[in-house]
């Protein structure tokens, strides 16, 4: 019997036993589900920037990171930028994959769904007339379009159905397909 | 004559001569202004993921970064993850930090307002019931606010509009604050 427990704790890498055990104890305090995520950023100059995220709270605490992660974004010379890092609206699209793919395997571990690859390929149109405020185009993406590639024994239907689930649960889709408010400060 | 054009071209890092010269290529052929961004996803186990930006499409090609931008995501171990890197949501604020900024920069840069130094730190709350479908709750952000630490002369009232302009015309914020279309489909 421990072997068998051993073999089926972990599906796609995810602790499925600690996933359930989460569920549970959020349903015991529904307290514990409720987070904060952090990052402070610094313009470096021209149209580059630092970003550092050390911090978030979660679970009814701080937690700090073991390390600071940073990020250096920049835009490519026809965006005006030396190419130091990649571009805000590229770093979105690293979140929304990550996001989208994690809510996947989790999603698919939960159900013991066993994932054996996922790749995928993100695109979108921006159009700079918005950007520049030359009129009154969208800034925005117009729409993000992720076409995945998974390799699993499950079936196509169960897959789909994944992605589906996927894309409903991911807190980065639905921050970008929903209107969430940008609330900007100035200190003083 | 030439001495004053050298002094009056950068501002605030900002190639202004460049900017307008891209503001005016744009009023002539407005597909110049057409850009789409691109990622590519792999997931490495569990929780983590890479995401790496090699190339995108604008000012009517395709263009190739010297060299690719790779990212990282991981969840804390209170996510069920090992932190190898930030997390999807994280990269959003990251995101999001960069793009106000810059647009902030470049918008100040185009009135001739000079900024010295600009500061933010970013902070949202998700609430874990969404991710994990206990219930209707929004898996997303509920909201982003930004705060912004500004060194500059110019006048309080100034730097209120640029911050609000920013966000008018940020890429990130504007994908974040209006409901934008996100697509997935399973390759086959």
């Amino acid at each position: 019997m421990k072997t068998q427990q051993t073999q089926t704790k972990i599906v796609n890498g995810v602790d499925v036993d600690q996933l359930f055990k989460t569920i549970d104890t959020i349903k015991e305090n529904p307290e514990i589900a409720k987070f904060n995520f952090r990052a402070s950023n610094k313009w470096i100059g021209g149209t580059a920037n630092k970003t550092t995220v050390s911090e978030y709270y979660g679970a009814c605490k701080t937690h700090m990171r073991s390390k600071p992660h940073v990020f250096i974004k920049d835009e490519p010379p026809v965006l005006l930028g030396k190419d130091q890092g990649a571009n805000p609206v590229e770093y979105l699209l690293a979140g929304l994959a990550g996001c989208v793919t994690t809510s996947l395997v989790a999603h698919a571990a939960a159900r013991g769904v066993k994932i054996d690859s996922i790749e995928s390929t993100l695109e979108g149109d921006i159009d700079l007339h918005g950007l520049l405020q030359l009129d009154d185009t969208n800034p925005g993406y117009q729409g993000i379009n992720i076409s995945f590639k998974i390799e699993s024994d499950a079936s196509e239907e169960t897959l789909q159905e994944l992605i589906e689930l996927a894309k409903k649960s991911s807190p980065v889709a639905n921050t970008v397909s929903r209107p969430t408010p940008v609330n900007v400060r100035l200190e003083k």
